[in-house]
């Protein structure tokens, strides 16, 4: 540490970190970082080292840092009003007109937006929501949810039960009994080589449709899913892989909820992931690329098949028992209409096409013949680089050799931030959508160097 | 509406309100408010209306509106760096430095603070770590948790089962399975009038022994409980109520979860409740006082007990599969530590515990003697009254006169925000800290004037 204050050791005696080997870090032998500032695709820490941030964060500082315009916003509203709450018809300018905007770019049939703090409550949110929907329609055994091993859609006790990663279920005894898990739509790892992707597609809904099958489908209220699986390993659904779900989903009159917290506002280089790949949700969760992450907001988005059944419960209940404080906060509204704004504004939704597909072109002509590197997969500002001990069997690592984790730190100590994925030994990139070409060929001669760097 | 724009248009079309009866607002019939501005304990919304707000807007907005030196830091904050993940030991200086400032706040037993974004979530995140603590130290079966009728703990699935008022869970299939609730200790409401403070805190503490011997000790993690029912009618503890229940808890080795979402950072005139009132908890839940409400932020706060077991745990199995990606959020951050310097350099917790007192008073001068009026309590800053047909036999009203909803309306018709508490007919109070004496006055005057108005 080079600056004579207490903050480190305050951090390590204090501060509990997600996601980190707690008792490794208060020792101090996970290393610590103090992050100081930001400027388009890099971030500077206290100690003056600048990194080009491959993530966004975590898949969230879409529109880069220090956009002056948000911070701007922020500051207005802070000044004005930071906070008052929203429930019984509370509102700011800023959260009414957001919810007009995230309408206007939602897919056609979505009607009603009840805003959150982060992915994990708009999931708790939509659970209950879908729940309440088919006590109010009296069907009150339809209420079991699939989603799908490798989704991930939280960190809570139901919305951490819904992501199928064992690393958020050991411990803690989830899942909990409502959530089945079915076939993550992995092409690259298929049961068969020989399969099509749309032989395989045909075989994940057939798998679904025996699930449903086994339940019965009179007890699956919803099914759960990301457009491209994202922590899961940064997976684009393989071909008619939507459509062979929809229709199953379709016959049993079971809810798809697009969980669009990384794929909404253009990550995959249009609006939305749902319209992008032809889904139909009933409900659409948001979050991160709301705001780009300078200010927390997330969001429910209902269709009007839903809000139907809510306006009909409501006038046959009264109010409805549900509601965060923070809903609609003024800081996180007034930031999101900045965003979506500036997204517009400066085209960041075709930037993040077509940077995204250089990036990915380049990790291919960089990597792509390397007998250690298995699959190389994206869409839009997503590249994800699988690493295999063979490419013949597809085989990874003994895991103590901790591949992956070397080599993101290999490149991190080189000035670029990837991240490795939990259970699979996979680099994953997610940058800002401000991403430049000089920028995308920095992450690419980099990962390869780090790659070579512990594969050879 | 007085502004020719489309904003009521959008309001009622798209945004859906928490706690609202959503059918009547989407056909106009309940009112709508867009608040464009605060100063000290007053809101103004965009038609000029001004509003004297006697609940802080819920119970968060301690400091009081417009407080330049937090919105300053916010803009400061925003425009260095608006987000960072606190992933693997990532901070911001202000993240550190506020979860220093907690822990010199807090009870002496306390150790560390993870960062969450509102109540309900550090909720999740305390059942979670439980769990998952009771796990590592090989006892799988002690899982139960105990909280109260009354009790408010949030309005996710399992934070809403925690909680322990019907309105949040009826129709969403709550409170889910291992979610037991014992009594309220709600002496007004005692069981037989004849009993002392201290019989009725025994006669709770011995409901709560019969209800763990029922289930079984061994099957109990830990007992969730507010210093102070807030939402449940804003109730102080009879007369050595704590004692009783932290006796029981100690003998069957259950943990103390003290939920001071409301009553952390002075809400009771002192910092925490848990010292207030002489509990033991060995996990705190923050939230709406750690940032008066600026920007949202909230905490768990770990005993050095329970710490002892996430350190075992990680050392045992690696890093900790939880975290929210708005885990310590550097504007929240930011919010928190300029909102608690400004709490201490004002003296506003000495103010809160003084005019506090100085409301209770002036209510009980306008409104004791008043033969609907059966109750006048609170602590600190809280104050409540709770109206009944008859103080004889403290019955309530027919429910469809609304009795206590019109008393607030006519409040608000006034100037005057308090609130109609769900689940009783009280009429709550929770202003900002910085309340005056006037001020103090004048909810006295108007809140007597309003029910003098609906029962005479």
């Amino acid at each position: 540490m080079l600056k004579n204050d207490p903050l480190e050791q305050w951090d390590r005696d204090h501060f509990l970190h997600p996601s980190t080997h707690l008792a490794e870090f208060a020792r101090g032998n996970v290393a610590h970082r103090i992050v100081s500032g930001g400027e388009g695709s890099h971030i500077v820490d206290r100690n003056g080292t600048r990194l080009l941030d491959g993530f966004a964060g975590l898949y969230c500082v879409n529109v880069g840092y220090g956009r002056r315009e948000i911070a701007d916003a922020i500051a207005k509203q802070a000044r004005e009003l930071s906070y008052y709450h929203s429930y019984v018809g509370h509102g700011t300018e800023a959260s009414v007109t957001l919810a007009h905007m995230i309408l206007e770019r939602a897919p056609a049939n979505m009607s009603k937006v009840f805003f959150g703090l982060g992915g994990s409550d708009a999931n708790e949110t939509n659970i209950k929501l879908i729940w309440y929907m088919n006590n109010i329609l009296g069907r009150p055994g339809k209420k079991k949810i699939i989603s799908r091993w490798r989704g991930y859609h939280g960190s809570g006790l139901m919305s951490g039960s819904l992501t199928g990663l064992p690393l958020f279920h050991k411990a803690f005894d989830l899942p909990l009994a409502p959530i089945l898990h079915t076939e993550a739509p992995y092409y690259y790892r298929r049961p068969n080589a020989d399969m099509s992707e749309e032989a395989f597609s045909a075989w994940c809904a057939s798998e679904l449709e025996a699930m449903i099958q086994r339940e019965g489908p009179d007890t699956i209220a919803a099914f759960w899913a990301e457009p491209v699986l994202g922590t899961g390993g940064i997976v684009p659904p393989p071909e008619g892989y939507w459509a062979a779900i929809q229709e199953v989903l379709d016959r049993h009159d079971i809810l798809l909820v697009a969980d669009e917290v990384i794929t909404g506002f253009g990550r995959l280089g249009t609006m939305f992931g749902s319209d992008h790949y032809g889904m139909k949700p009933d409900v659409i969760t948001i979050a991160k690329g709301l705001t780009s992450a300078y200010a927390p907001l997330s969001g429910s988005v209902l269709s009007e098949k839903v809000w139907k059944v809510l306006e009909q419960g409501t006038d046959e209940m009264g109010a409805i028992g549900h509601g965060w404080t923070y809903s609609a906060h003024p800081i996180g509204a007034a930031a999101g209409v900045a965003n979506l704004k500036l997204i517009d504004e400066l085209g960041l939704i075709d930037n993040a096409a077509e940077v995204g597909a250089h990036l990915r072109a380049g990790m291919r002509d960089a990597l792509g013949e390397h007998p250690n590197v298995g699959d190389i997969r994206g869409e839009g500002m997503l590249c994800a680089v699988e690493l295999v001990s063979d490419r013949e069997s597809k085989e990874g690592f003994d895991p103590s050799r901790k591949v992956t984790v070397n080599a993101v730190a290999h490149l991190m100590e080189n000035g670029v931030i990837g991240r490795a994925m939990p259970h699979s030994e996979t680099i994953g990139f997610a940058p800002p959508f401000c991403l430049t070409r000089d920028e995308a060929d920095e992450i690419v001669a980099k990962t390869a160097a780090a790659v070579k760097a512990v594969l050879g």
